[in-house]
């Protein structure tokens, strides 16, 4: 972000702890039902993800990829609960709902800026040997900066509740 | 399609029953790791729910249309299991895994033209009235149709079992 | 745009007259070249447009919709001038080019944050009766909005010169 | 393409000589206004740009790669002559317009099946290395490859005249 005064958005950060991601929906991301196009939802997931890359996952050091690491999804969900449409503005708000040995889970709320809930959906992803293409644990580094994000984030929300945004 | 020689393909239908889908992984698909880039297989999901609607659904009459019907998907569930490459063939096996009172579940097997996994994935198409957008149950013929296809698909698959494209 | 803090942005409006974007490149909208794909520019213009859309034109009364009327894209020419790569923040500046009877033209300028080209763009919509998809002269409202956005304009990029982000 | 029956399509060569592809508009690709987004013809022309490559210049030894250069485009430019909707089948016919000594354009004629006109365009790519990502002349075996295939063109095409799918 440059210093230029923000009018308006189509996505911007509007929290850090938790991230929380505010977007309105773009004309060409709706279908002829005038409606978000399904797979469209799988792109707000990586863009909530990148978020939390970014803010979370980046500053460790040394990063995944100074010690030759990759962090591709091994899985993804998504549940539509209310349609978005033309111009709608949601925000998607992250949490660390899982972390294994070699992979996490974060769970992505969608809701409408009151927080009326709009679609959730996970991403999983498992820390891999870039070379080899195979799993390796999470790093203690980033095992630490994921724990220590799922420690301050809303109580609720982490034990499934309604989402807190 | 029209009357012309087919010299080679991005996507086509190679079976109707069950549907396969064979496509080849555009670059622009692919991200600067050099693989699939993640929302895209959702992308993929949502090209395989379209040949399973035209083959299987849009033939029935009534149709969902002239009923004042709409079948969006109301959960989306996707397991990465190998990458993919620009160029790379791949097929899509379309399963019905589930029908129920108002939504049904179709799985979709990627695999390698040779039947090795690469990725699968459900779609949970929900039936709605146009105007209320509310859950109503799976029309007969819709039913019936789907009821036709589950009976047809190959077995071993339809118990989870390994991919049969 | 809510009330809440901008932290960090991927899209975001930061001037009205001229209509400036400010944009983060997304990692999926790079391919395996590591530069953003050739087709996303176009995206890109879409973008510029919506907001030159909403800021010009959605505000004049009649509006085109109410006036049974639509503005589909005639032409679109792209030049690229240097790749963008992932997380690179560009600026968009839409200058009115040419007013005509039906259609008008506005060009894109897009360069660094710090005024370097990046590439440049077209998008000419023409205005069309939407039931018949037929041209029809610009409203005299809406022309009145085109010409005072263009009186406005900073004068150099008018006559072609170098962007004036 | 495997060694399986083509019962239907979304993207499939029809010709390579000249280079002609189906192509099926799908439902994503379509926006709230029931006809194709207009970003979107852009992803046409470089689906046909990508049937170009490999049915003309991927044969070429020793490859671009291979001589460490790349192949970007410089530009490119779109005319809208009637809408795309839903499900419609359209085909795109290449033809090499001008052999630059760093660049070359080629025109895509985007037609209905039975030859009506759709939209046309061209797109520009230009030679560069790719470590300077400066631009070089067009290897001799790549011009060569580029100018046979000119010469075979239809005719009153590579004049201008209508297109000849």
């Amino acid at each position: 972000m440059t210093d230029a005064p923000t009018l308006d958005i189509v996505e911007r950060l509007i929290s850090r702890a938790p991230v929380v991601v505010e977007r309105r929906v773009r004309w060409g991301e709706c279908d002829p039902a005038q409606i978000v196009y399904t797979p469209r939802f799988a792109d707000y997931l990586a863009a909530a993800y990148a978020w939390f890359g970014r803010e979370v996952l980046q500053g460790v050091s040394p990063s995944l990829a100074e010690l030759g690491l990759l962090a591709p999804a091994k899985a993804l969900t998504l549940e539509f609960l209310r349609p978005l449409k033309p111009d709608d503005l949601f925000r998607m708000t992250v949490f660390v709902e899982r972390i294994g040995t070699r992979s996490f889970t974060l769970r992505i709320e969608g809701t409408s800026p009151a927080g009326e809930p709009r679609f959730r959906g996970t991403i999983s992803p498992i820390v891999v040997d870039a070379a080899a293409y195979a799993g390796v644990p999470i790093p203690p580094a980033h095992r630490a900066a994921l724990t220590a994000y799922r420690d301050r984030q809303p109580d609720g929300t982490a034990r499934g509740g309604a989402p807190a945004a």
